[in-house]
Parts: structure tokens; C-alpha cells; sequence
């Protein structure tokens, strides 16, 4: 079952669907609180906050995060839906963040979907499909505990790196789909499974735009955007992230064109190919056609054909029609249409 | 007849056109008024607001309501001609908002139009061509008021979020649509019908971003509309039904972006197996080519042949006729060429 | 001759190319004035202004208007040459507005222009080329004169709006000529002269487009122009202009991506119908290859072939050779080859 | 000797670079001056301005007028090299303004800079390579001095003017091509040749694009410039200026747009005629086959074919043939394969 | 080994990544620094600034220069990783600069980075990959010192020109690799590494432009920064750093559209050839079909064929077939047919 870790165990007796619910205090040091008791802790501790991770939350969870932070209900309706495009939006004193996740399993491509609810004091991400844990970027946090005291933001940025990041590898391997579609193109035999597979591939890249572009349109509204919930420091790593959001969309557009050059490079390879084939075609059939046309006269029933008694007629004949081949073969040979 | 509800029965007598006509006071609470009597009810119940639904409305219909709300020649003159682009326009204090509503009716997709007269106190939607009643979502709201008492505001979203969500089914028949003819394309035969009708779904995907397109733009301009008439709650969730037309759009887009690519694919895969057809006859043609030289060549007339006199010529002949079909037809098939 | 028109008749005596010179109070009283007597017209009643309707003036009568009312040099030489992009400029306190008119004249589209001197008490309009009069505009307008107590600006809105109208029978004209191409490419037989149309069409469209384009852009630089001229209410007329001029824009792009599709689909048919044709002409070449072997094969002469000589050898091979015509067509027919 | 001008001679003894160099007083009355006098002149007389028209300046000149004017290095640097993009550059109280010219030379494009130095009371034009020597435009100017009295601003006005107007009839060369071509590509018979011109077409067209593209920018920019060195009455001549340049972009777009067009409606005919052939000659080889199959028949060496016997039989066989080919003819005829 | 220069050789025992380490005083004099020492130099020098050039840095070097300037984590973190897009980022009072470096080396074009640090009073450059050592970007401000004391900003510009100024051999030898291409697709034969190297000539197009897009805006968002580290000089030369930047670009995009039109080129000259072949073929098919349907007539057994016992029989038909072929030939060299 996806997203069972267990790095950080959450003693507490929480719902399954609550993966990790941990309080982590001004030096960073993490404590694992019940859902129940957050309201508690958030009043007794006025300078610490929590981060919840759920994955696929059902109804009643849901809604007592929702009364816990005060979420809007929009953002609640949205995540118990999923199946949004990557946005940020803000509701009153907290953001609502929405990115697509992807990752490479069994083969295949699989998208899933991350929400993150960020307030001061808190931050929840909601996982939903395919979708690695965040328990290993929550372990990175904790050996090296320094930027948690930067607050929830520095969190956010943490699991927004971590979704990007897993995008490198999928278009690593759309690149290497390219490359060995170009050496099977560029080969001297035509397959039907070229063309189809150049197909899917823009299939599959089109389906990763539709992820990865809203993405960086929402990070750079996320990095201006005026809340005072992001730490400045956690903006100049935001940066960083969008940054290697537009590399992967450098290299999908990049992949798109190309794909669409290799189409059309293919088409005009297969039709020169089949020209090549009319006109080697074309040649044999004239090559035989001389032969053919020779026996087919002396098959004529003509009383008088002087040349059909002679002694040595049938010889010579041989003799004439072996040459007449040799003359056409090195003659088409030598004009390239053999 | 469509558009003929009977939910919140009209009991006043109004035209037929006018489908409803409610006053909803500040707790939500309906109650049917009468066209003629609504400004007096504006002026006794200074909290409240009314909502009127209209179905292609006569010019009387609508000389009234320009009357009571003091409704703007041009927005007027606009309902009655309706073929509109999806827009949103201010009119001093109210706005008039168009768009089109699309629905598939006998597996056909109908395009309707929907205009809104929005006032601090009033919501007047009026419906043309195939356009679902908006009987439901007023139903919905009745049932849970508390939005009701966001004012007419909160209304018009309801009516905005059902048209955007009535385009979600469109875009899935086009993707279910393209998904067939993709395996049409990819098969080993090849039709004229599967060219049509990526043409057909190429026409269908451009009528239907006409009416797509321009109403994100027209959201994104009504929630940043400065007027007072909008309740900040319902500016959110007009957020959320602008992200909603954002989905349909990039949907949209991909689709194009795919049939394009279907079409050029679908060329390749015709010339490439049409160059496998010429392949072939050639292959065929040159293996009949040789038996029948040989047996034109001993159809010739010399006197002299001594071949034809052996006693085991004819045999020996069957033997050689064969065997040179048999090395061909296997050259030919290690080629590739067969 | 186009433009002259007899309705509101300029009894004054002015030159031949100034049809109209019309004098409105402000009532909308129209009152036809000579061309010289229009600054004391303008410094004896300071309420009302003046509506002058030119057809391709000489110098003579643009110096002369251009010195009744001040006008700019540049505006002036404009005119003078026409085959002006839409544009609109500010020249001090005056607009100087460049339309391009479209209208089918005997089955061809002929394009004109129309410049408008629009200041805070005249509006000149200039017509050149193929160009319908505006006195229908001017008559409609003197018909029910309460919107030309508004001033020349909506005038100058009435002369725009009947541009833009103008154009609508054309766009429509295209897409009939496009639904007619359709038939054609998805008919049987293919056609030279469809392919031809269909870049004709192209042509006409991108012509239309270069008239559209940028008055859509002009419109709206009109209506967010600051200058006092523009009566709040024109400008609120105007925007619908500009969205009349958007949907024409529109129908012009989705006509321009169709016809792309369609120049595409046509190929791809055209050569889905040559692939058949070549399966079709091998079969039959197949069908009768293998008769014309065995008969080839029994005018051979040698002397011992023992099957020529039977009583009955003859009718067999009329029967063999019918059946394997029989049975190679059924093959053909099953495997789609004929 | 290109730029060799002799209307306003250049009396004083400056070196051949410098075509003209001539003071303009208030009045607009012009006296040419030496180069190194230019500081003097500047400083006795307050009111004038000075025009310099370079030709391929070595670096003496070039550093003697930046000496004069303290032109900018990177300016000059600019100036040395030329090769640059179309661009408007402040540099302290002058405007460095880079444009790219383009003429017809022995039915070949020529494309040439002109480079010019603005300042308050300057004017240098720097021409380079294929480029129409100025005096036309400084002659005309002399003869109607008003707006000399604007300054050197509308000098600059003039050049730039000129240089656009240079451009049209390049563009309508471009057109008389097009249209040369559609009706090759529309001919029955089709030619190599017209592919490669299509080709030719659209490199020369993208070569004229990249200098009028941002020459329409960098005409934007400097109309809009703050700088107090362009006279309120230039920059509405600019505005003409740039939508002049506008044109020629709209006509080069449009241009480029038919291109693609004509390119591939050209293939879309050469399949179509192909696919005609391809039929028609199979409609022959049918038309052949049946005799040929007959006649290989009939010599056919049976010992017992009775009707070879007969007496009529020939004449007989002869009538048959006939009538097969007959009715094969306008079969094929009918249904459109002949 | 790349990027060893001894140019200004860095006596002082720096680690061997440590390419150079010098300190400019105000009059622009060098004078090599150890890497140590660089924070005592500057706090007892308060006018100078240093320039330090690595090649490759291991970690220890990075982490010693990061503390001596007080870097950001996050730039020394790209640094260590390479592989970043162009980009220009402000943390603090430094700013860090990515740039992508492009030299053909081998007939191959490889791709290199250089990252900038730039502060007030330092300058550290770090070479990665396939780069140019600036030794000769330094030895060249070393012996015009004079704009050495406008500070750091302007060797960064120096570098920064040097970068750009290497893309253009490499657009070039694109340039003169499609001309290469152009000549072999009008060539009369084709082939088929014409087409393969297209395509590798519009993989490498679009590697380049991924180099060179974004450089342009970073170079533009450079000169706007707002931080005080540039000098307005500076600016005015990194403004035409820019300029180069977007020739470069131009011609990239220019390219790359002429390539796909020499594609689609190719193929319509592809299939032209082909259509040519298939119509001489059928020719020369019918040309020999006559005469054999002439042989095989007279093949034919008839007991009563009086023509074949004619004295002059023989010689009569010889004539006719002679005859029939010419006339033939003579009819479809006339229609273009051979």
C-alpha cells in the first residue's frame, strides 16, 4: 500500500488515513500529537507548528482539519474532489497550494496530486493517487533541523522540491523514448510501430504539460505572492524550485518539437523510400520486358521468317538477348536506378 | 417543451416565458412575486432580492423587466438579439454577463446562450436556445439558504458553475471520441470515414472553444470586477468556476493539439503501408516475371532448338520453372520484400 | 455611381463629392448647410454640430474642410492617399479614425475605406473605394433623433456599427464556400479545382483578416481613448462595435484553422484513394497474370508435353483456368484487395 | 559610386566620406560648413543645427564627429562595425538610432544600414552599404524649409520615412512572385523549379522580416521616447512613420502565411496528379491485358482446340477482340479512369 | 588541459581550480592575492576590488569562497550541480548569474556554464565544462585598464560579451551547414542522409536555443536590476551585450523555420521526382505493350490466318511495329510523358 512509512511513527492513536501528525517546536525538534489535541498544542506552544500528511483523507478527517485550522470550504470541496490544475489560491490567512505528481511505476506513467493547506502555524499536505510519501523529505528535515525554524514555509518549499524533482526522471526517459524512435526512423526498414510510438509519446508529453505548466505559472504567483505566511528565505529557495519547473518545461517543449520534426522527417523517409522502390521496380520490369518482347517475335507463325531456319539462329539469338540484358543492367546501374 | 419546471411552481400568473420570478429574503426564504408587483416589493423589503428566470423571453417580457431594474438599452438589445461572444460589460450599477451553454441532446451537442442582469437586489437569467433550466441549482440553493443570504451575487455563481460544469461530459464524449479513432488509425486497414471524422471532431473542438475561450477571459474580468455587486465570498468561488473553465480549455487544447498530430500520423501510416503495397505487387510481379520469359522463350519458332526434342526436355523444364520460384519467392521473403 | 444618394438631398450647392453637409441642433434637427457657411454656422448656434459625408473628395474640398475645422497635415494627406491600416490617432482636439469597409459586389468581395474626422462639434467621414453610403445611417439616426442630442460621437458610433455589419454576410460567405469545399473533399472523386478554391479561399481570408485584425484593436483604443469627445454613453455603444468586430475576428480564425485541417484531410484522402488504386490495379494484374502463364506455358514447343495431345486437355485447361480466376478473385475480395 | 551626391554640394573641403555636412539656421536656410568648423558654428550661433550625411566613415571621421558631438563609444563602436539589429539607444542627451534599408539592384534585394546620431542641435546620418544616398529627401526639405524649423527631429522624421517607403516596393516584388507562382503551381504541369522558388521566396521573405520586425519596435520606442529631443510634431509624423512599417510587416506576414500555403497546396496537386496517372495508366495496362490474354490463348498448342479450325474463325476472333476493347474503353471511360 | 593560462600567472599557492585570483586596485593595476588572504586585502584596500576565475571548483574551494564573500546557500549549491538555465538571481547585496557557453571543439559544438558572482567589491567567475578560459577577456582589460576602475560590474559585462560573442561561429556554421542541405534538396537526386541530417541540424538548433532564449531575458533583467552593483556604464554595454544576444536568437529562429520549409521542401520535390518516375515507366510500358500484343497476335494458331503467308508478310509487320514505336514515342515526348 502506497504511503505506509513509517520513519516517523505516529504513536498516536490517529485515523489510517492520517500518515504522519507531527508537532515540531522553534529548534526543530519533532513531536507526535494527536489530531484531536492540535488546538491545544498550537495555544499552549505559541511559537512551534504542525505538519500533517494524509493521504486519500476520507469525510471525516477532512473535516476536522477543516475545523481545526479553519479552512475554507472551497479548498475542502476541492481536495475531497482532487482532480484540480495546479494553482495557489488565497483563502483570508492561509494558502491553499495544488500540484500534480508523477512518477515512473511498473512503466508506466502515473499522475497524482498533492494539496497543501499552509497557515503561521501549520501546514498539511493531502496526497491523493499515485504518489510517493513525503516521510523521507520529512526524515532530511529533521536530521539537519536548522530550517525548521524558518516555520511551516520552509516545509512547503521542501515537498514542492521534492515533487519537482521526481519530474526529472520521467523526462529523462521521454528523451531516451525520442532517441531510440530516431535510430528506429532513421533505419533502413519502415515499421508501422514507429509511428505509433511516436504518437504515444506526444500523448504522454501532452499529458505532462497539462501538469507541469499551470505549475510554474502557480509557483511564481506563490513566490509574489503577499502573504506574510512565506518566510523571505523560503522565497529565494521557491525561486529555485520554479526554476527547475521551467527546465522541465524547456525540455518538454523541446521534446514536443522535435517529435513533431521526427514525424515528418519519418514521412518523408517512407515516401523516398517507396520511390526508390518504384523506380527499382520500374527498371527490373523494363529489364525483362526486352527479353519478353524478343521471344514473343520469333513465336510469331509467319510462313516467311528467313531467320528462324538458319543453323546458328537459335545460338545468335541467345547470344543477342544476353547482351541486350548486360547493356540495359549496367545502363540503368550507371543512371542510379539500380 | 424545455425549460418548463415546475419546482418552485410560479403560482403568480406571468407570462409564460417568465419561468420564475422569486423575492428570496435575508434568510433565504422564496417566495413567488408577480413581474408587475416586484418594484413594490423592492421598496417594502428593503433586505431582500428577487431572481427571475427567463425562457427566449418576447419583447414584453422584456420591455418590463428593463422597466422595474432600469436595465441598459445595448444589454437589452443584446438579450433579444442573442449570438453573443461570451463577455461580461458594466452598466452603471449592474452588469451584464453572456455565455454559452452547451449540452448534448440525441448525441448531438447544442449550444444555447445564457444572459445575467445583475443588480445589488436582483439576478435575472435568461436562457436561449438548448439550455438545461436552472430549476436544479435554484432547488439546491433553497434547500441549503445560508448562501442565499450572500445575496444575488452568490446566485449567479450557482448558475455560472452549472453551465461550466454541463461542459465537463462534452470534452469526455470528444476524448472518448478521438481514443476511438486512434484505434481506427492505428489498425492495419485504413478508411475514409476515420479522416471525416477527425475533420467533424476538429470542427466540433473549434465551435466548442469559441464558446470556451472567450468565457474564461469574461471570468477572469468578473472577478476582478470592481463593482460593489459582487460578495467577496462569491468572488472566491467564481475563482474556483474560472478554474474550472481552465480545465475545459487546456482539455480542449490538448485535444486539437492531438488531432492534429492524428491526422499526420494517420498520413504516414497510409503512405507507409502503401509503400508495402507496391513493395509487394513488385515482388509478386517479378516472381511471375521469370516463368513466363522462359515459357515465351520456348515458344519461338527456330528450327534449330534442340532442347524441345529431348526426351525428358519438357520434365526438366517443369523442374527449372520450379525451382527458380522457389529460390525467388525465398530471396524475396528474406528480404523483407514478401 | 455609388454614393449618390437623393434622402436628406444637400440642396446647398457644394461640390459633387460632398454628399452630405448636414447641420444638427440639439434636438437633432437636421439642416443642410453649404460647405463655406459652416464656421459661422458653428460660431452662431454654439449647441449643435455639423455631419459631413465626402465621396473620394478632391484636394480642393479636403483644404477647404481640413481649413474649416483645423485639421492635422498628416490626417489630411492620409486621406488624400487612403490604402491606410484601421488606426486611430489624436491630433490635438480631434480624432482622426482609418476603417477598412468590406462588401460583395457581383459575387467578388471589394474592399474601401472610410476615414472619420470626429471633433467636439463635426464629424467628417470620407469614403473611398467600395464603400456603401451612410445616409441609411444618417436617415435611421434623423428618423429618431434622441441619441444625436449626444453629439458627433454617436454618429461616428452609427457609421462604425454599420462597418461592422457589413462584414457579417461575409464571413458567412465564407463559411458557406467552406462547407461547399467540405462536400467536395469528402465526395469520391477528388477534384483539381478544390484544392485551387480552397487557396483561394485563403487568400480572401487573409485579406479580410488584414482589415479585421487591427480595427479590433483600433475599436478598443477608441473606446479607452481619454479625449472629452467620446460621450459616455457612444463609448458603452462602442465596446459592442468592438464586440461585433471580435466575433468576425473570430469566425475569420476558426475559418483560417478549418480550411488548414481541410487542405490536410484532403491530402491525407487523396492519398488514402491513390493507395487503393494501386491495391486494386495489382489485384487485377495479379488475376490476370496467372491465365496468361498457363497459356504462355502450353505455347511452348517441345516435342514431347503429352498433356497437349489428350482428347480432352483442352476443355480442362478452359476449366482450370476459370476456376483459378474464381478462387484468386474470392481471395482478392475477402482480404480487401478488390 | 553610390551616394555620390552633387544638389547641395559640400563646397568645403571635407573628406569624401562626408557627403554633406550643412548648418540650418531658424529660418531653415542651409550653408554647408566644414567638419572641424562645427564646434565653432554651434557656438556662434544658438539658434541653428547642423545635418552631417556619412557614407562608409573611416575612423578618422568617425572620431572627428565624436569628438564634435561627444558621441558615446559604444555608439560609434556600433557605427564601425555596422551589422546590427534595428534598434533606438539613449545615450545621455543623444538618441543612437540603427535601421536597416533595403533596395533593388539588378532584380536582387540589397540590404544596406543607416545608422543616425540625435541630439539636440545635430543630425549625422551614417549610411552603409546598399543604401540611396539622402539628397533626395534633404533637397525637398530645402525646398519647403517650414518644418526645418522643428529641428533636427524632423530630419531624422524624413530619413526614416524614406527608408520605410523603401520598403514597399520590395514587398509588392514579393507579391508579383507570389503570384507568378500560384499560377505554376495551378498549371497543369509541374516543375522543380516552382518548389525551389516557393523556397527562395520564403528565405528572402524571412530575411526582409528580420529587418522590419523590430524595426517596427524600435520605431514604437522612439516615438515614446521621453527624451526633449524630439519635437511634439515628430513624434506624430513617427507615429506615421510606424504605421507604415506596420504595413509592410501585415503584407510580409500575410506573405509568408500564403507560402506555407501555396506549398503545400503544391504537393497536395502533385499527389493528386500523380494518383491520375497512376490510374490511367493501370486503365490502359487493363485495356491491353485482355487481347494480349486472348491472343497468348489462342497459341496455345493443343493438339484438339477446334475452333482454331474454323473458317471464320479468325475474322471472328478479330470482331471479338475489337468489341472487348470497345466496351473495356468506355466502361473505364464512364467511371472516370480514362 | 583546458582553462590553464599563465597569461597573469596567480603565483601565490592557490588551489589548482583556482585559475586566477587577482586584485585590481582603482587605477585598474593587478596584483595576484591569495585566496586566504582576500578578506584582510579587502578590508585593508578600501577601493579595489577582486576578480576570481575557477575552473571546476571542488568543494573545499566553493565553500572557502563562499565564506570569504558571504554567498547564499543556494547559489553555491547550482554552482556544485551545474546543469542550470540561464538566470540572473539577486540575493541579498550580490547577485548570481548563470549563463550557458557554447564553442565547437572537434567539428562538435559543446556546451559549457559559467556562473557569476558579482558584489560590490569582487567578482567570482566559475567555469564549467567545454568553456574558454577569460584569461584573454582579463590580459585585454589589463592593457586598457582604464574601465578596470568602474569596478567588477564591467569585467562581468567583459565575460558576458565573450560568452555571446562565441555563439555566433556556431549560428554560422549552422548557416553554412543549411546551405550545404539546400543544395543537395535541389539537387536531382535524392538522399536520404539529407534528410537525417536536417533533422540533426534542427536537434542541435533547438539545443542552442535553449542556451540562448533565456539568456536574453536574464541579460535583460540584468540591466534593470535595480541593485547599485552595476555601474550605469555598465549597463549601457550590457545593453548591447543584449543586442548581440538577440541577433543570435534571430538567426536561430530564422533557421529553424527555413529548415522545417526545406523539409516539407523536400518532401514535395521527393514526390515530384517520384510522380515523374511512375509517368516515364508507364510510358515506356505502353511503348513496349504494342508491339508485344503485335508479336503475340501472330503467335495465335489459327488454320486460316491469311496474312502470315504473305510473301512480304514478315517484312510488312517489321515495318509497322518499327512505325507504331516511333509514332508512340514521338506522341508522349510531345505531352511530357518521356
Amino acid at each position: 500500500m502506497p504511503g505506509m512509512e513509517t520513519g516517523t511513527a505516529s504513536s498516536p492513536c490517529n485515523p489510517p488515513s492520517v500518515i504522519n501528525c507531527i508537532w515540531y517546536d522553534t529548534c526543530g525538534r519533532p513531536r507526535p500529537v494527536e489530531l484531536d489535541a492540535i488546538s491545544e498544542t498550537l495555544r499552549d506552544d505559541p511559537q512551534g507548528f504542525v505538519w500533517i500528511g494524509l493521504y486519500e483523507p476520507d469525510n471525516d478527517v477532512l473535516a476536522k482539519v477543516q475545523e481545526e485550522f479553519g479552512l475554507h470550504d472551497l479548498a475542502i470541496e476541492d481536495t475531497r474532489k482532487a482532480h484540480q490544475r495546479p494553482k495557489v489560491e488565497t483563502y483570508g490567512d492561509s494558502l491553499f497550494i495544488v500540484m500534480r505528481t508523477a512518477q515512473v511505476l511498473d512503466e508506466r506513467i502515473r499522475y497524482g496530486e498533492t494539496h497543501a493547506f499552509l497557515g503561521a502555524r501549520y501546514l498539511v499536505t493531502v496526497r491523493h493517487g499515485a504518489s510517493l510519501s513525503y516521510a523521507p523529505v520529512r526524515a532530511r528535515l529533521e536530521r539537519e533541523p536548522a530550517p525548521l525554524a524558518l516555520g511551516p514555509s520552509f516545509c512547503l518549499y521542501s515537498v514542492l522540491d521534492a515533487i519537482v524533482d521526481d519530474y526529472l526522471p520521467i523526462t529523462d526517459s521521454f528523451r531516451d523514448t525520442l532517441d531510440t524512435l530516431e535510430k528506429d526512423i532513421f533505419a533502413e526498414s519502415y515499421r508501422r510501430r514507429t509511428v505509433v510510438r511516436l504518437y504515444e509519446l506526444k500523448r504522454d508529453l501532452n499529458k505532462m504539460r497539462l501538469a507541469v505548466a499551470p505549475l510554474q505559472d502557480a509557483l511564481a504567483q506563490l513566490q509574489r505572492n503577499p502573504a506574510q505566511l512565506l518566510h523571505d528565505e523560503a522565497r529565494l529557495y521557491l525561486r529555485d524550485v520554479q526554476d527547475h519547473a521551467a527546465r522541465v518545461n524547456d525540455a518538454i517543449d523541446t521534446l514536443r518539437e522535435m517529435l513533431g520534426t521526427a514525424l515528418s522527417v519519418n514521412l518523408s523517409l517512407v515516401t523516398l523510400a517507396q520511390g526508390e522502390t518504384v523506380k527499382r521496380l520500374g527498371a527490373w520490369a523494363a529489364l525483362l520486358a526486352a527479353p519478353t518482347l524478343i521471344t514473343s517475335w520469333y513465336g510469331m507463325n509467319f510462313t516467311h521468317m528467313p531467320e528462324l531456319a538458319g543453323r546458328f539462329a537459335y545460338p545468335l539469338l541467345i547470344g543477342v538477348v544476353g547482351a541486350a540484358c548486360v547493356v540495359l543492367y549496367r545502363l540503368f546501374k550507371r543512371s542510379g536506378w539500380l
